[in-house]
């Protein structure tokens, strides 16, 4: 089976390369084209664009930055539009609108080629060590076709429902994010202005009703005030804009994510915008004049 | 050692069968005197005042429900305060006023008397079998005295800091409480109003940076709209009123705490305040329409 990829990325970069040990043919692309040079050193071929990539693939995986990217990708100039084979699977695995995405499902399907929406969690320690976490959305057949690269890339696949359901899940991951870790830096806030030991507080109360991923794992950064990668703010920024379109489209308030997303806002003026999201404590630290 | 245990609540009356259990001599009072009887079939004896009850008492356990009501227990008329011992120690494991709890160690101090903060989670079933987390305030050498005790009633016993931060701690407890399952029931309600199946997206999610106690344990809760207990919308919106009476005092703004506050307050309104805290959800829910 011939596999396209296109995006060589902090992600897809060691996508691709788990693809290639799993014993597929890989083509790859890049805009920025010497990034494609690793992958292909270790046995991708090359191609000169998304169109050329396409041209011979079974399936074709795009994983950029945004909506604009991957339209670029998939409908622009020399696009995967103009090479997809009848027949061929496109798997988007960037985080973008599931508007857009279902659009670009419909314009794929009128050249006889079909879509999944794939995006992922775990970061890039995931990506490299092929553990990521991937929320699908699209027919059940292309899912099933998907599944053997799929299980190259991820550990846990999740069929969420019909195309841009993987993208609404992606969103709601980033929601829940954003309040899950803007309640620790209140919490961490209150304590530290009370001048508790934060660490043994996250020892007493982690293991009870107020327990999360991001308190046992991101709790300390909040003490310390240093927030090493991570998941960038600015990349946060960019999906919780895309849950609040989506919200908007379907008339949804999300109070939370949007205070957050603000917050975010100002992180990334301040120049915190390539630190972990967990930076969003800076701000709950210094309103409370614990920096100051 | 003989035991005072003032408070024969959903979580006070097991908590003193379980240190009866332990091999303690155990003197109990309630203010609605029937309410003593269980415990006291069971090996209790019985006081017919919190003065009373202290007077042969080593250690003064109060468990009651709000600031006032420990108040009114160690310094009212007939209050453990006119019948300690010196040298006692007093362990009020209530929810309540950090500040109010330093004012009457201060005053138990004046009776050659100490005291230690130390609320606890982990809700009645906690309480029943003795799996209680405990979050300690106080001196070392007292919370050494209290441990074979506090041992009888916890599993996770958390000494923070001096008298006052056990409660401190509790407070942290549930502003994270608060905005994680505030998180979740955004995140729910985006996915309820596109239409994709929630449990699939718990899955999909709980294991990574979303992953929460709350998400993994409510978030089903929230789907079905059934919000059985658990702990109380009208205890947790107590205990967040005292959060943001302490954030007040200490100048620390709690946007989020606020938020969700107000958002329990509406539901005690609407005669909720006996479901599940979990129940926020039903304002994320309704004003999204999904209930319509």
């Amino acid at each position: 089976m011939n596999i396209a990829f296109i995006g060589m990325g902090t992600m897809g970069a060691p996508m691709a390369e788990n693809i290639l040990k799993a014993g597929f043919d890989v083509t790859v692309h890049n805009r920025t084209r010497e990034r494609e040079e690793p992958v292909a050193a270790k046995g991708a071929k090359r191609a000169e664009s998304p169109q050329a990539a396409a041209a011979e693939a079974d399936i074709v995986i795009t994983c950029v930055s945004d909506t604009p990217d991957v339209e670029a990708v998939i409908l622009g100039d020399k696009g995967v539009l103009h090479g997809i084979r009848k027949g061929a699977l496109v798997i988007d695995m960037s985080t973008i609108s599931p508007t857009a995405t279902r659009e670009m499902a419909e314009k794929l399907k009128g050249k006889g080629a079909s879509m999944i929406d794939a995006p992922v969690s775990g970061g890039s320690e995931g990506a490299v060590k092929g553990t990521l976490s991937i929320m699908a959305g699209g027919e059940a057949a292309d899912l099933e076709r998907a599944m053997p690269v799929l299980n190259a890339m991820g550990k846990t696949i999740v069929h969420i429902g019909p195309v841009g359901a993987g993208q609404i899940a992606k969103a709601i991951n980033q929601v829940i994010v954003a309040g899950t870790y803007w309640s620790v830096a209140e919490g961490m806030a209150l304590g530290l202005k009370a001048g508790l030991d934060m660490e043994k507080v996250i020892e007493a109360v982690g293991g009870g009703a107020a327990g999360s991923w991001g308190l046992s794992n991101r709790g300390s950064f909040m003490v310390n005030n240093e927030y090493p990668l991570g998941f960038r703010v600015k990349l946060h920024r960019k999906d919780l804009l895309i849950a609040l379109e989506a919200a908007r489209e379907l008339g949804v308030p999300l109070p939370m994510a949007a205070f957050v997303e603000q917050v975010e806002n100002g992180l990334i003026g301040r120049g915190f915008g390539d630190e972990d999201v967990s930076a969003m404590a800076r701000n709950a630290r210094e309103a409370a004049g614990i920096d100051a």
